[in-house]
């Protein structure tokens, strides 16, 4: 049964005698470990656990699980989080003009290939509002002009809360977002950039591409930070192409790589395969319990 | 120091607490635990586990290792094997008349991107006398007519033995081992198979993927088994090909594939990466310590 | 203006001269030529080209081309097609159980992806009907029995006539056409297979390439023929798989394959890039006019 | 026969009847044309052409030849050249301490699979003598130091000179040529950077892809141009990484990369593949002829 899985991510200084503490502990709570993944990162010293565990037969409450492991987090000076597949997480799509990757979460949750509750869309524009309709989500107008942005921006912030969004996701949302903004919600916005970044970083990539003449395209999913475009990077795929390519034939090419590496990431954040060190992102490879 | 480096290769019956108990095992040994790297297969219910081990500051001898984990392995129904990185293997190629993939070995080894020794190279012709020269490993001709094949084959054995070979790498030996040769080097010899198998299984594949018209080939190297071309597979890859590459094209794109892939099947086997299981291979990813 | 390309597939015995006759007909006939691309196979010493015209400014009619270049394809013993870009293509998708090939085709051609009418779609089940709703177009539910198949043939071939269907996408239709039908419609309905073929031709490919253990997973568009799975190859491609894949992951990893795949060979048919030859496809690359 | 086969390549504003009058000529002087390629830059109205012929039982010489087809691209404003597989193609290498890519290309070199004469390797060091030595090629040593700088260079242009050099392959060759040098070899210099330009340019990509944590790792094959990093891409490859990965291993991955790009790209170049149109590089396919 799903609803009895837990994750722990955890992240501490690296030592002596870890992985043997912390499965110690779930094991003596009488958890079931069905995967326990780590990342030992030796020139920082640090180190990074993905655990799950079933909790069927475990009578211990969320509350009292989180105390009991809190003493042992700051003997280990762990920051960590725990998290219940039974608890579905709330998310918001932000999209602009293109529609691609919208069509594509919208489906992929529908056919139930990535697992949350989309509670609402949220765009500048309103073109995309059929899309929203067919698939019977809330869709929010909301325009941007240089003037309202500030206050378009707190409309967006306060539908997010009114939702209890857990992710928000820039699904070619063309606006940059304010410091304000983002550190509300820290790696918890995933923003798809059209380049294989740090290649291209900025406005019009495709364009660029062309006349650079590179032999590959690319797209970048990543967390969005105050830095444009230099937030942690959690996936990336590349499609090869030739000086036949046009910008317009690139958009094209580059949209299937688009739809394919925000889903991926999406999909890796929902299932807590993440963890933000500095500005990497360490995503642990779906485990095969 | 890599020569403290101790590896454990674990397969059993999936149970609770099969973490927690070898990693204690180890940690109460004085060990520090550089990767702890599990698989759970759900399916056959089976558990398998490749730790490494610093061994620094660690008294206890290789035989009391191995006695003491015997009885933790016992009770828990352990096939395992463990393996020091200061133990370097020694490593036979069996080659017929192709040279890309003894060059790339050779190279690689030479180079120190593979860890090992190349002991002796064995062919049923002499042209590839040259390169074994340039690289200064012994080369022993040893030719095959339809009669003195087990006659021949009795000296590969013999040459092997004298060696103390480890593994045997087929880098394009176009001959069939007998059982009786298989079944002394379990999985202990790899081959190349230059096809995506199970895709044109047998002789000719590229003449076959011409014909079949396939827009990708690719390559497979796997553990030799009595079943032809049917042993657990290591590691596979493929390259893009197009209705304009010919058979003889093909066969250049191919080599590029088959010593890219054979190179990363030897590396994996060398830094005992692999457990199979069935018949399939159970291939860790290189852990970063 | 789009409508005034012309498209030619042309094949006929190699000789020299070719590409200037053509060519020379074309210039002197007033096209501009867009692009021009060739495949000469020196094994079968047979000649393809497509070659792409411009027709604005050209007053010629399509029956009076069609009879001129009759003349020339004649003395050079052609096989050849026509197509204006101006007429719009009617496509069929039949479909069974499974939802992610449909989807994404249905996008594509709202989207302007993929230039074509999708005039209908059919089903041996009414699962799929709500996405038919979701984007307007009618679905037919015709439910097979053994005793009935036939007879549920008859009607999908009534279906087809009736809507004028030019391109038949079976879009993970799990029912075998029969010989009459197949015949009807020559290079003109395309299948997705769920697998990187010839490996696991037939049944259940996903549970098989798991038991082998392959490391790669792929799919393969083609045009279905009498022969099961081994009509011409059209588009390939694979994804890396691990041992932590189950059927059940390989299943979720295959579907995005599959949908790329089968996107892009209905694209290259639609396009009019490919040209068969005995069991090859000859799949011109996207020219970049 | 390969010693007859004549390749032409050709660039020139568009205009009607460019492949028809090109074909025609090369028809009526009674050529075979063996493949014919093309690329119409519809944004930059600019066309290209790389064409070869089969010269068996033609008689005209090179010279005449040549002084024929000036009078056609007189007309059409063409910039061409014209090459003959009979000459055979003098290769430079450039090398300081890395030796995959050196390995590679004469390993290549002597097995056939690129068709030069490797003339000469030149160092700034003496590491890679030996691997000179097995493969019987000469070695130059010549050191840099702040002061010598200039000189060196010379004498690495007198060396090429007396060798006729016709391709300068800097293998990772860890030097800026002067700008005097580089206008000496238009478009026959070719360098591999070790990251997937533009992304990393400049020193020590490796470490920079491990700090920003991408998931891909590349290489570029590209003609030295007096921009730094920033000449024509010939070719360029990816390959994916994880968190695991630490510089090192980066180092490790990408070394099979670089490989395999810088040697397509040398074969490219060599087989006359490229025409280089401002600063992109139109890298016709190999043709199956």
């Amino acid at each position: 049964m799903k609803s009895q899985i837990v994750t722990f991510l955890i992240k501490c200084p690296d030592q002596k005698g870890l992985v043997a503490k912390f499965t110690s502990f779930f094991y003596e709570e009488g958890f079931n470990i069905l995967s326990c993944q780590q990342y030992v990162n030796g020139i920082a010293d640090r180190y990074y656990m993905r655990i799950r565990l079933d909790a069927e037969d475990v009578g211990i409450s969320k509350k009292d699980l989180e105390d009991k492991f809190s003493n042992l987090a700051e003997v280990l000076e762990c920051t960590w989080s725990v998290h219940y597949d039974s608890e579905k997480q709330n998310v918001a799509i932000l999209v602009s003009h293109t529609s691609h990757c919208l069509y594509d979460l919208l489906e992929r949750q529908r056919e139930g290939a990535i697992d949350c509750n989309i509670s609402l869309i949220i765009s500048n524009h309103n073109k995309l509002k059929p899309i929203a309709d067919m698939f019977g989500v809330p869709y929010y107008h909301l325009p941007i002009t240089k003037e309202t942005k500030a206050e378009q921006e707190a409309q967006v912030i306060q539908l997010l809360s009114e939702h209890n969004v857990d992710l928000i996701v820039m699904a070619r949302y063309m606006q940059i977002l304010s410091e304000n903004f983002i550190n509300q919600y820290p790696q918890r916005i995933i923003n798809i950039h059209h380049s294989f970044l740090p290649a291209f970083q900025g406005a019009d990539p495709y364009r660029r591409a062309y006349e650079r003449g590179v032999k590959l395209i690319g797209a970048t999913a990543h967390y969005t930070t105050v830095d444009l475009d230099e937030g942690p990077i959690i996936e990336q795929d590349v499609e090869r192409i030739t000086h036949e390519s046009t910008p317009k034939t690139l958009k094209q090419i580059g949209a299937d790589v688009e739809r394919l590496v925000l889903a991926k990431a999406v999909k890796c954040h929902l299932q807590h395969q993440i963890i933000v060190s500095d500005n990497r992102a360490i995503v642990f490879p779906e485990s095969g319990e």
